[in-house]
């Protein structure tokens, strides 16, 4: 039985959405699960039109952190969660959490990590005028946006992009970089070894963990 | 005529030669300067090699670092210089060197800045398991690594990585992209706008200032 995973969205979930369709089109994992701590969030539609699971911890409802975290961490319980995927999940998570499910909580970010931690990726691309960005995969640790790497994407800016235009343009390798990231850790092909993600067995695609533009 | 580009290197001067091929095949500069900090520096033997002036003006003999810049500029000023470009050339310049032709020097930095500033960056590339990295060719500013970025090139990561093999394919990204970022500013299609590099001329490679492993 593939592993069952359940994904954590305050947004839109349009990686949400990616990692839905990658494990009914047979990758390696089940998303069994949707979690979203805001009640407008669209992720919940989507749940919705998958037929998931999913459950609303509101925020608005905790006034402690660790609080609503004992609240997901008791529904990931009760729905026998191996691992976790966040997208667009807009809390950072403490140790505690995290200790939970050693080194199967997972997170993408908009950015060739570890340039760019934390928000307003595109933005900062811009003004610092890379010519190169990308996403990528990681391991959750409790620092914002660190921890092991396992997969990364490239993606160019271009010379009239704006945040909008860019931000679209690395959503598309997201989509793909997240089920193929998330598919390598729960087959047991990445394993976490130190603070480096290892492929420790032959993958199809990516075969080492990156993807590069010929494969748009 | 071509502009007059005087290159400064302490090494082994690889990219020294990649400039030289390609000021001979017909980029728009012309090398017309080597500049060596150190007696050793192999780059003064491709200097003669290739019928090249070059300057030795030895670490060796200034006690001050701005001593050292100040006979550097007599070189530069007699040598009819207008664009100077740093190939492993292993001092931090200060402001006021860097004064004398603003935003006419030029460096390359083996990593996707503004990742892994400063030295041993594919060691530490290695260490933190990004996928994939590269090169950046950037117009110098004070701070170490830091300023508009021209053009970047990118690199994948391998699992069976160590720092030389990875260090060997990142340089040949660094040959092919650095003539190119040079050419870019010295023909005008680069202009330094802010902290930023615009690209205001249609140019044939890399058109938006970035190399994809597909041009290999």
């Amino acid at each position: 039985m593939a592993p069952r995973v359940a994904v954590l969205a305050s947004g839109r979930g349009s990686n949400l959405q990616a990692l839905i369709d990658a494990a009914r089109g047979g990758a390696p994992f089940e998303i069994a699960l949707v979690v979203t701590d805001r009640a407008d969030a669209f992720a919940l539609e989507r749940a919705k039109q998958s037929d998931l699971p999913a459950r609303l911890v509101d925020r608005r409802r905790f006034a402690e952190r660790r609080a609503l975290e004992r609240e997901i961490e008791r529904v990931l319980d009760d729905a026998d969660i191996a691992w976790v995927a966040l997208a667009g999940f807009m809390r950072v998570l403490t140790a505690a959490f995290i200790a939970t499910r050693p080194d199967r909580i997972v997170n993408i970010h908009p950015s060739l990590l570890p340039a760019f931690r934390g928000l307003h990726t595109h933005r900062r691309a811009l003004e610092t005028g890379v010519r190169i960005t990308g996403c990528t995969v990681h391991v959750v640790r409790p620092a914002l946006d660190d921890g092991p790497i396992i997969a990364q994407a490239a993606v160019p800016v271009l010379a009239d992009d704006d945040e909008t235009t860019l931000a679209a343009r690395v959503l598309e390798r997201e989509h793909q970089i997240y089920p193929l990231a998330l598919g390598l850790m729960t087959s047991g092909a990445g394993v976490v070894d130190g603070e480096q993600v290892r492929l420790v067995k032959p993958v199809a695609e990516p075969p080492q963990g990156f993807i590069w533009p010929k494969l748009a």
